[in-house]
């Protein structure tokens, strides 16, 4: 019996990874400083610094944790994060 | 006597916001079934869905959180997000 689209056939809930990517210190961030502009522009004074990152939700079809995550690791540092000036940062729920 | 960046004249601390906008359930989102394909093209199986949203730290010069919590909310509305299609989500920490 399922209940609910992330509940696998023998019963254990799919594992679901929140994975934030965001620019290393010290990098250039064009995208925040245009953001930054635009609320100056928009009468939004007050906003020292803003830092524009990525939000990636990641449904698994694995059950077991520790495994779902060595999972996510490598998919960061082969496809979604940019190793050299990008660090990410993983967490799951189920 | 300030003890960091984030510390204003007055020592009190100030307000860091962190927004998730990530796109409303039902909207089609490309990005996310790119990332979802690459993967697949890469060998990480098992991936059931993939959704991209988008992560923004804002730095404020606000000390109250009820009252950053308020801007930031314009800001969302007002430039960040687009409500027609997109959630946003503010976490404060100061």
């Amino acid at each position: 019996m399922t209940t609910g689209n992330n509940v696998s056939r023998n019963g254990k809930t799919d594992v679901k990874a929140k994975v934030h990517i965001t620019l290393k210190n010290g990098v250039l961030d064009p995208q925040g400083k245009a953001v930054q502009h635009a609320l100056g522009s928009l009468g939004f004074g007050g906003v020292n610094d803003v830092r524009q990152g990525k939000y990636i939700e990641l449904d698994l079809a694995e059950t077991d944790k520790a495994k779902a995550k060595d999972a996510v690791e490598q998919m960061c540092k082969g496809l979604l994060a940019n190793t050299v000036i990008e660090n990410y940062s993983i967490e799951l729920v189920d």
